[in-house]
């Protein structure tokens, strides 16, 4: 099974590193990009065999995700499972 | 218009970030998972009227990848493009 976790900055709070990104994008030629905001991408690979029952394990991913991947004052995270 | 960027290390190379976490998850009670692999995740807001014909945007969206958001040596991109 795959899981994969997208952690982003929550829209209210600044994201610098975004816009450090938009600002190189401009300068690169493509002033359109009105806004750009960088956050992270994780792919969990899952033994089936071991994982046990799969509404179990995606509340224990969601707890990773709340208490190891992302920081819930200033990200919101984004939790997918696949079959595979 | 909205483009998603994932950037990935290359299957080939080492993630020492996705060892550190894949141990931080075993040791946090999931010895399930097997793999992880932690890359970068990019949102670009487009404005539209000034973005111009798409098939030229998503060449310049592919260039701005290669030149800018990714390692082309060490990463993969995977690019998105979104009507909205």
């Amino acid at each position: 099974m795959k899981a994969r976790v997208t952690v982003m900055p929550k829209q209210t709070v600044l994201d610098p590193q975004g816009v450090a990104v938009r600002d190189a994008i401009h300068h690169l030629g493509l002033p359109a990009a009105s806004e750009v905001r960088v956050g992270k991408f994780m792919e969990i690979d899952i033994d089936d065999a071991a994982a046990g029952d799969r509404a179990a394990l995606e509340g224990r991913l969601h707890a990773l995700c709340r208490d190891l991947l992302s920081n819930p004052v200033i990200e919101d995270y984004h939790l997918e499972l696949d079959a595979r």
